[in-house]
């Protein structure tokens, strides 16, 4: 099978909302009045991202998930994408496995295949993903203010249990590590919350290193400090109570971990009520873990209010 | 130097006209009223589409070339782009040569990075390109008409030359490789005469794969056949006169050379006057080479009118 015939087997469909899609030098699309679009591209390399062994349906899941992951902290709505894949080859079982997972997340979140490029070499998947945000909506990274409460939505860290579990560094039972890999391996888009949060948070980001470094650039863009307090961060670790690891390593996971795909956002106080109902609403978890202060960087507080020192590290591609 | 120092040295501008662009989950920009927007992604794969020698001012500049030769073919306008660098390591020299002749083209083509990805593994480089086209002018493959002239733009087939030369199979004086070699590493993306062609031309694709293979899509999209001239289609190897080539293989690498990111394009014959300004206006040679006729598939004709048999193949990197 040729570079034509699998972009058409596996990568085409007729255009929906596009005004032009897969098939020509260009996709075409006609923007909404009022809106801006809002834009991110990632990409995963095998052996970085990803293990060989990997199922290619969750794969094809997941490339796309953390781009709309991006769109989600944004408080976008996704309208399109284009796939960029390059193959060592071409095999049909793990073509129609990735495409399976890829359409499913797009049509489940009404995103639309517009365009690509097909090339042989090492396996590596990249996205652009295309959403649409109402003018002056969006959120950024640079909108906190002191005395703003932080939250996260979902869990954090159980994506990394199951990569500790893969490594060989940690053991645990067959239930928790089936929980745990599929947080890896599957991350949800908290779009529904971002749109939830338009108007009420005042600064998003999503946690795709962990949450120490990603919080770390709202308060580098928003020139503040945070204080965590970890007797509300320390649960969020879904499996903790399944597994017997010591507190700081929980801790580490938490703070840590990487690949959770989950918002880290920022709100006024008075807001709390409205942040609670966002949740509600996008039917999302929402914790609150801490408050904003003058100052830089992330201080943990203990539950009897004292600071305490850490070394948490955000995951660096080239550190 | 880590991930995001990189970004800030090497990728980083304030927005132009962008609303936000790198440094936040995603880039926004502000549609104009009026126009559609066209997107294309090309990746660039070292060992496949250039050698791990190439100069990296010229990688920088032909990773974009060859996205902005899709807006060309669509009669777009360059607006923004996004990159996305998967790097073995940090070599800063590499980065900064690559960077430089990034921002060369794109300063010329006024086209704004707004954002990418950098991740660590086997040399790959994508861009996704966004351009912007009044609705209903763009340029598409499925416009071409029976009775339509064909044209091409620049000249065909030198990039083979210097492949050829690359590749040990073909040995010309050295002032010939120095002139195919900038034709292979630092091709001209058309723009101007993208824009020139809107009303005016009925369908173009740009010619990355060999003039047959994708004048091929024209025709595929169009439902209709090409007659091609021999006569006019030979003399469009720039570097032909000096070299002593077997006009069998002159003709191979105009009609199926690579990498040539030129357009092909059709116009009725009533727009001649028209095509030839348009050509002039944007400083392009532009050269008539047939016709379109009911049917399928390229016809070649010679001299004396007859047709001659071919078997020209569009690269493919599957096939």
């Amino acid at each position: 099978m040729g570079e034509f015939d699998l972009i058409k087997r596996y990568f085409s469909r007729p255009a929906r909302r596009a005004v032009l899609s897969v098939g020509d030098d260009c996709a075409l699309l006609a923007p909404s009045p009022g809106q801006h679009l809002a834009f991110s591209t990632d990409s995963l390399v095998e052996g970085r991202h990803f293990l060989p062994t990997v199922n290619p349906a969750l794969l094809g899941h997941k490339a796309l998930a953390v781009n709309l992951s991006d769109l989600a902290a944004c408080g976008a709505t996704p309208r399109a994408f284009l796939l960029s894949l390059t193959l060592p080859r071409v095999d049909e079982a793990w073509l129609s496995g990735f495409a399976q997972g890829l359409w499913a997340l797009a049509d489940q979140s009404d995103c639309e295949l517009i365009g690509g490029d097909t090339t042989q070499g090492p396996l590596h998947i990249n996205i652009t993903v295309i959403g649409e945000v109402p003018r002056g909506l969006a959120l950024l990274r640079s909108g906190a203010q002191v005395g703003d409460d932080v939250y996260v939505s979902g869990t954090l860290g159980d994506a990394r249990v199951a990569l500790e579990v893969f490594r060989g560094h940690l053991s645990v039972p067959e239930n928790v590590f089936s929980q745990a890999r599929s947080r890896m391996e599957q991350p949800t888009p908290r779009l529904a919350l971002g749109v939830a949060l338009r108007g009420l948070a005042s600064s998003a980001v999503d946690i795709s290193d962990g949450l120490v470094g990603d919080l770390g650039h709202i308060l580098k863009a928003s020139q503040v400090g945070a204080d965590i307090e970890i007797v509300r961060a320390m649960p969020l670790l879904a499996c903790a109570p399944d597994l017997d690891l010591p507190p700081a390593q929980q801790l580490e996971f938490v703070l840590a971990g990487g690949d959770d795909y989950e918002l880290v956002f920022t709100a006024p106080p008075h807001q709390r009520d409205a942040v609670v109902a966002a949740g509600i609403d996008s039917d999302t978890r929402v914790t609150r873990i801490g408050t904003l202060r003058a100052g830089q960087g992330i201080q943990l507080i203990d539950e009897q209010g004292h600071a305490l020192a850490h070394q948490f590290k955000s995951f660096d591609h080239f550190a």
